[in-house]
């Protein structure tokens, strides 16, 4: 797998989590970096890495908390560091996100999130993705 | 200098260049990298050097464009890469800032810049900035 797509399958894991409110996954997928970071929608940010999870515990035990779906990942290397930037569509609106990934013993490891709502919707350049069919 | 002091000392020199609407500052501050990145608020991200400079020439040229005072800056560095996360106080309103800075022959120079608004604003836990005094 190159590098790329290794940092765009660890990009639809966080959101897997996020969809799944799997704080085990979730917690894997971050580094165990002490100063990981994290700016949610209209949140102070995070600068810890215990703060940051017990956001993700709170988000995932509300239950209306948002479902989340990826949309254009773009992805730069800056050496050991992988900047993404995206979209996240909800059903409130969208939002443009950043998300850091590093490089750490073969994985790529979220160092930092930062959502924020866009004010016009985007035209997005590729399709709606597919619901999933049931079997 | 320390690298850190290094790093905010470029985390400043953003603010002041944005305050002083000072383009070719703002230019320089910045990566040559062909793909640095930039949310600003409510925006959609911008994802090439081009279409960023050409944003804050658009900013720069707008009389209601904010004036913006940094607090509290937090660096951590993973590697060549400095994640700064931050306060950005306007008139309108409290915003939290990503600032990533990519270490590059001797210098910090910016790779992505994402600010969008704090809901309730945050109590600092230092004093207020003085205003400076004229000599």
């Amino acid at each position: 797998m190159s590098q790329e797509a290794a940092v765009l399958f660890a990009n639809e894991a966080f959101y897997l989590a996020f969809s799944m409110r799997d704080i085990k996954t979730m917690d894997e997928l971050w580094s165990t970096h002490k100063y990981v970071s994290c700016v949610h929608p209209g949140w102070q940010p995070l600068t810890d890495r215990e703060t940051v999870m017990e956001s993700w515990v709170g988000i995932f035990g509300n239950p209306g908390a948002p479902r989340v779906e990826l949309r254009e990942p773009h992805v730069v290397f800056h050496g050991d560091v992988a900047v993404v930037t995206c979209y996240e569509v909800l059903d409130e609106g969208v939002l443009a996100a950043t998300n850091l990934f590093r490089h750490e013993a073969d994985s790529w490891k979220m160092i930092h999130h930062h959502a924020s709502p866009v004010a016009e919707k985007p035209i997005f350049e590729t399709p709606e993705p597919r619901a999933p069919r049931l079997q």
